[in-house]
């Protein structure tokens, strides 16, 4: 047994301790919560060896950041990751509760399992290991962990804006993306930015009797209903007017790439996504629609009535939740611009529509030919024992864009998430396997790179 | 001052107390209140001086009932109202809560106020009105008092259907609708009728991150668009084959007297509806949309993220409530059965939908040519001082049609309500001169009948 298998248990409470913690940043009550977890992360780095473990208060939630410098002359690396989590809703739809660990069949199950906490704390313990064991890093580490990734990172990224000294390093390692398969080390080159924010439809000046008013008040909801069926056909093309003059396609080789990853689609579409059929864009082949093409989608409807029984209302005002995916080249300050002028141009008689940002981030596509990106294939395939694949991410990381512009270094996606686990679902999980393995491959990617 | 002016503080405290009972049907949680109600109305007509008060209880809420049969060779007349009322929410559009009793500028604002425990209080006090004063009535009387007119009262109608000898009356007044404006005695002659459902639209078996797997995941809210766009379009014609085959359109005779009334199109817009624009079909006259037209319209949307914040889920379920109303000669079980399948053709790929019924209730249109409704509109005239217009309401009363059905006798619908009463709505209100000589305009309308 080699050091970090001696450790798993002391891994294993330590992870649990941190998923128990409910840091849900979209809620403002969980704002205690945020807390405890940035302090608990803090005390993580400051055990593992760390130093300057301290928080970064600013305007958001606060940021953690430690640093280890003693290897001169050697390449620096700046870790990423996490600490606060999607809400765990519908909570019925859970086989244990969220934030109480539970473990079955070789994995963890919590919200914040896979995405990112787990992650995180891959990173802390692969760092804490090899300090423990030489007193010493072979390289140079710092490290930056957020606190709401899932509201849109603006506070990172306005303070990576600000100390593009302090973080000076070589590369970011970004601990936050998934395998994609079982025991297949993949590095992440690719990802899908987003804007996501609120569609506004007001109608009458106060709730109507269906009644006494049908016929002549219009219906806020249903002029919803109208908007999204105008911005997007049934077969998933999105019908905004200039939208996809950007979009990149990938290159022939990435795409030839993509059709020999090892891929079972009935098993996909049948087990993972848990669907009779899969939808988009007919024309684009699946990896493609996933990873290279722009999406809208909604994500909740809020208005009227929807307790039990009837309520023979028509609501005043309806708001609906919007994302949109964006690829390279796309951006979203024009996506905004031209959503926002799509919307006024399909809004029905009678009502007002306004779409409201709550967030943006660009996409980013990484060149993968660089030593940091060959050291984690490298890394990955020694402890994996599989040739590293590479793949993009149809989710958007808004720091690899910010690390990209501010820092001007390359993001290393190193992943051990898997596509089962549930993220931003019910039954979140992570693979336990590959949290160990995950610890064991990071530290030997600091070793190589050090060598 | 007569009788009825002595007492108006005590009907003012005895109103009060009911529209205090939060008696909403559609919510479990407040049976007990539905029971105080019942309670209430009883209690009411036993002091009234009527006789055989009671509950009676069966699968749903109880209805109370009362008689006075001291009249022979005299007509008999069956009183209708309901003790339950629609939710109050949104609640935090209320100026005062909706279930404290608050009188501003003549106005007695509650849930329930006008729909319909202040009319209903308007029968039982005419009633005793007449009994205090005379110790008889010139007339036999029946009180059928229904509390889940609010859920589509069913219970009422297996009663109705099941008790044709203990309702036996001549004709039935009921006590629901409103005044075409203030101080306008208004009889109501046509009801829409209802279906209403929920429209249930599943996609992936579980919730899904929208960044993994959106440009795959067939999206239930979007779903729920397609369907309702594809169920209507932009101008308000329904797009159901065969929906508007039954619709018998309005007799010139009735168009013409629609077109006379007293109506300011421009206040109704502006003050009443609150809108920059009225909707609906282009072709058809605004009074004839609502009260001669069926509609689908939509009242709450459920399913996905609708908090605070971002969440980006594309959930695995949506719901839609939905409802039609539909006009004479169209039939609820016709509709929901061409709804079902129109909702079928229209369903996208990836996803189920399927429409289920939550209560229906037919249209209904009244033959004015009787003495029970030329009596009502003399009374009316009499005590308001205005000649009595006829009109139709937009809205649904299931008892009228089930009263014509089982019983063979027409209704008389004299309401007291005004067009801007917020009926189901934030802010529901009942005009206190209204309250008062509406008392007055029934006792009137009984000893008109029994003269």
């Amino acid at each position: 047994m080699n050091y970090y298998e001696q450790h798993h248990d002391s891994y294993l409470e330590g992870l649990k301790t941190f998923l128990r913690i409910p840091s849900i940043s979209t809620l403002s009550e969980h704002k205690p919560d945020i807390q405890r977890a940035a302090d608990f992360v803090r005390r993580e780095l400051e055990k593992a060896g760390l130093e300057q473990a301290q928080l970064i208060e600013g305007a958001g939630n606060p940021l953690v950041y430690a640093e280890w410098l003693g290897a001169p002359g050697k390449p620096t690396v700046l870790f990423y990751g996490h600490y606060d989590v999607q809400p765990p809703d519908p909570l019925d739809e859970w086989k244990s509760p969220p934030f109480e660990p539970d473990i079955r069949d070789n994995n963890i199950y919590a919200r914040g399992s896979a995405d990112d906490k787990g992650q995180t704390y891959i990173l802390i313990k692969a760092v804490e290991g090899l300090l423990k064991q030489h007193g010493r890093l072979p390289i140079n580490v710092k490290f930056l962990i957020e606190g709401e990734e899932e509201v849109g990172g603006e506070h990172i990224e306005a303070y990576v804006a600000s100390k593009p000294a302090r973080l000076k390093a070589d590369a970011a390692v970004i601990c936050d993306t998934e395998m994609f398969a079982p025991e297949l080390p993949t590095i992440c080159v690719g990802l899908r930015g987003i804007i996501y924010g609120e569609l506004v439809v007001e109608g009458a000046n106060h709730d109507l009797h269906s009644g006494v008013y049908g016929g002549a008040a219009p219906n806020p909801l249903m002029a919803i209903a109208e908007i999204l069926t105008a911005l997007k056909d049934r077969e998933g093309h999105i019908k905004i007017p200039g939208f996809y003059d950007r979009v990149v396609p990938p290159s022939a080789k990435e795409r030839a790439a993509w059709a020999r990853l090892p891929f079972d689609e009935r098993e996909y579409r049948e087990n993972e996504v848990g669907v009779k059929e899969l939808v988009g864009e007919p024309e684009i082949p699946l990896f493609e629609r996933l990873w290279a093409r722009p999406t809208l989608e909604v994500h909740g409807i809020r208005g009227g009535f929807i307790g039990e029984g009837a309520k023979t209302v028509i609501p005043a005002r309806g708001v609906a939740k919007l994302s949109m995916r964006l690829v390279a080249d796309q951006n979203p300050d024009e996506a905004v611009a031209q959503l926002q002028k799509a919307v006024a141009a399909a809004c029905p008689k009678g009502v007002t529509a306004v779409y409201k940002t709550i967030h943006n981030a660009p996409p980013s596509l990484v060149n993968p030919d660089n030593r940091f990106i060959h050291a984690a294939a490298e890394a990955m395939k020694q402890v994996f024992g599989k040739e590293t694949v590479y793949i993009r991410s149809g989710g958007s990381i808004p720091i690899v864009a910010a690390f990209d512009k501010y820092l001007g270094i390359p993001s290393v996606m190193m992943g051990f998430g898997l596509p089962d686990d549930n993220l931003h679902a019910p039954n979140e999980k992570l693979h336990l396997p590959n949290f160990f393995r995950g610890i064991e491959a990071v530290a030997r990617y600091i070793e190589i790179l050090g060598a």
